[in-house]
């Protein structure tokens, strides 16, 4: 692949920036302020981290608006971080290569491909798939009867979507995830004895969701769960069956949402939360890591623990867990002086009590 | 496939119920109260939730003996969730599909495989592998040598059977599920280098077990790893090396287990929960989620919290966590106010202390 | 395979124990106390359990120094659990057998594989992929292009490792496993649009790791994610972008640790830890399982709890914490008498206030 190039004053106008320094200078990649050399480009997120920034070799800096340094060429953008993403993102992003279906994949009957796919050796298309353009199905990756999969995907090895699940445009999936899979839903007797019960329906993942490896999402009983547009899924995130995760979500690794829990738009669920089933966080709340939501939340609320309770009040809480022994050990030093003071105030109580 | 019908009178029958209204009517199907149209069958749980049932279009529900209302087909049991269960079952049941072996899957040598099965593509059987009738063993999945796989077994794609494990009849595994998998045992030098145990054995999974996606479940060191019969995991659950699990219990998901525990029957262990090594839950004991269990737990005890303590006190316990920075401002009150009183009663001692 | 024999003067040997009994005596394996029969070898770890030593049948015993038992042929060393660990790897070790590239796996271009290799049906070789002699791929793997393997490894079915990493030698790495996905790195906008950062670089994962199953390891931003030598890796843990772990580190089953995070030689981290991102746990040091690790930690450092305190201050502070529903009945009970007292002792105050 050749390489790209592009002036400094093209990358700031790419990122609606404010150049500093000679427009002209070719930029060909990025890399960090340690490791970058003359002709990439490098960032600093904060003010703070100035010093690797004066020692670097990178040939320009995207930094924040109210850095004032004139020794080096600058593109001053608002958000230094979301600028690098995205010209490095420009620097790294390669044309589809349409290699077509591998000889060694098995593709069902009734099947909706275009040429310009790239599917793997020993990956399994079942029947009646629909696979949108430029969709790339890497090695291993099993896709059921009845799936639908929409332009520029990219589903990474060993993936299985089981049948009928709906993928939209530009999603992205890593190895090992699981979608579609049946709900751990039960229906019990009077001897103790569990009876499956039927998850009919399916799982619907939306335009540019991105998910982890080794996630599981499993198909509704009635309905459909549901990924929203933009939403990003970190790994071995476990979501249960009739779940809706709202437009541009973002959940850390290792939660677990049960059924028919709902979730906002731009929620922020940290890593190992716990979500009960059948409750609401609405737009804009967020869970801190390790966090057991028992309750909904309200619109922007912040909560921590197990259970939950606002952050705020959780910090607290938890510097005065850890001086519970010194509480506890003050609590009966007071005990003994009450008793005391008590004894001489109030002597025909003490006698009858 | 041929559409099944019933009358409600068959299937009240099916169930044990008792009938309300005309015994003639044909269903075809099952949804929820608010999708189903005519010919459907719906269900109501509880008596909440009555106005959607009338509401609703089906033609019949399934409902709690409790319940009095004339104007609809009724089906009246004691656990409406159960009928619900079956008959939904019983309408989606398919018969078995013997599609045979795959050209494209790989079976190795001096398996025994009767007729009736379906092997897909890229499923890869080992030697002296032995399976059952009317398995299906969708692609991608990998059985170890050895493998006993009994009959009327579904293993979804991508998953793993390692060597000489044992599955019983009618076991259902979700995808990306690892069986047979070493344990994690090593010992340790004095260097700190640690020296890999060997995993012998094997796991042994009984008949009517459910397993969810992405699970791991360890094999033994020496004995055996052993999950009895009508138990059901959900996903990415973890079980260590010679763990035990009796018959009928629920683990829910992302639960840990480690080596050597044992849980009797009909447990119940709640989302996230972690077991300590070498403990033994009794029958009926259940978990709160995310809870961490380090005792012994008695037959029939609920517990909850980290350590996990009786789920009432910790419900107790918890509410008061919330309020302990509270607390803490009164007990410095009250310290005031006891110093106080105490130097006005004990002015030698104050004087001394 | 033929049985392996040793004497147990050779075994004693081989561990550097102290013999006591008869040094002729032949052993060809070896099982637990109570399975062991005539010509196996067993152990028992400490002095309990030493009732079932006198009743096995097992032909020899290794056991501690200090153990006093004349009856019974054994080999006395400093750690039982070691020495055991390291004659039963003895016995089971086999040869390792290079069954070749199997005609059902496809091998990318410009590969660099030995003849001493053993690569299963549907295993997936991308392009300029090295492998060391004695590598063992299980069906279902897929190796990216680019990636470079050790000699020794053991890959086990449906791992994935993304294209570019580096596995050492002797590493093993279990079913499901994904190795160099993209990390959970995202900028956001003002309109909570996520924008993916680039993980450009690698995961490098040095000798004698093992990894278990359903393990999901992160590619690093820019730098590497690095596993160093003899580290051992439970099943389900996540480990994200540009994470350190030293040498002969235990990491137990689903840990999360977050992105840049750092941890020493010979760190312990319990089941169900979280690590937070960005901060350091020295060499030596140890999380009790289920904790969640907020701040760095010192060497030798122990701690529980979460957000995690010192493992001993945890430990009282639990204890305390099932108390205090009737510490609060207390305080309550405390704050009347001192009200009482109060009132009795300064009257006029309680006019005022």
């Amino acid at each position: 692949m050749a390489v790209k190039t592009k002036t400094i004053a093209e990358l700031s106008e790419m990122v609606g920036g404010e150049l500093a320094g000679d427009p002209d200078i070719r930029i060909h990649g990025m890399a960090d302020l340690v490791s970058a050399g003359p002709g990439q480009i490098s960032f600093l997120v904060k003010t703070a981290g100035f010093e690797s920034l004066k020692h670097s070799k990178a040939s320009a800096f995207i930094v924040q608006q109210a850095l004032a340094y004139d020794d080096k060429p600058l593109i001053k953008v608002k958000n230094p971080y979301l600028a690098a993403a995205r010209i490095q993102t420009f620097f790294l992003e390669e044309p589809f290569i349409a290699t077509g279906i591998s000889p060694k994949a098995h593709i069902g009957d009734d099947c909706n491909i275009p040429a310009e796919v790239a599917i793997g050796p020993f990956a399994c298309i079942g029947n009646r798939v629909s696979l949108g353009k430029e969709v790339a199905i890497h090695p291993g990756v099993v896709i059921g009867d009845d799936v639908v999969i929409g332009d520029n995907c990219l589903i990474y090895p060993n993936v299985t979507v089981y049948h009928s699940c709906t993928i939209g445009a530009r999603v992205i999936i890593h190895s090992g995830t699981v979608i579609g899979s049946d709900g751990f839903g039960f229906a019990t007797d009077e001897t103790g004895r569990h009876y499956k019960r039927p998850h009919v329906v399916t799982v619907q993942v939306d335009d540019d969701v991105e998910i982890g490896a080794g996630v599981t999402i499993d198909r509704a009983t009635f309905g459909k769960t549901h990924i929203m547009k933009g939403t990003k899924i970190d790994n071995l995130v476990q979501i249960g069956h009739n779940v809706t995760i709202g437009e541009n979500s973002l959940v850390v690794a290792q939660v677990g949402i049960a059924g028919s829990a709902s979730l906002g738009k731009n929620v922020v669920i940290g890593g190992q939360v716990g979500i009960k089933g059948h409750i609401h966080l609405d737009d804009g709340s967020m869970v801190a890591a390790k966090s057991g939501v028992h309750s909904n939340m309200e619109k922007g609320a912040t909560v921590a623990g197990y259970p939950a309770i606002p952050h705020k009040d959780w910090l607290k809480a938890s510097t005065i867990f850890a001086k519970l022994p010194k509480l506890y050990a003050e609590l009966l030093e007071m005990r003994k002086k009450i008793e005391a003071m008590h004894k001489k105030l109030f002597p025909e109580e003490e006698r009858d009590g």
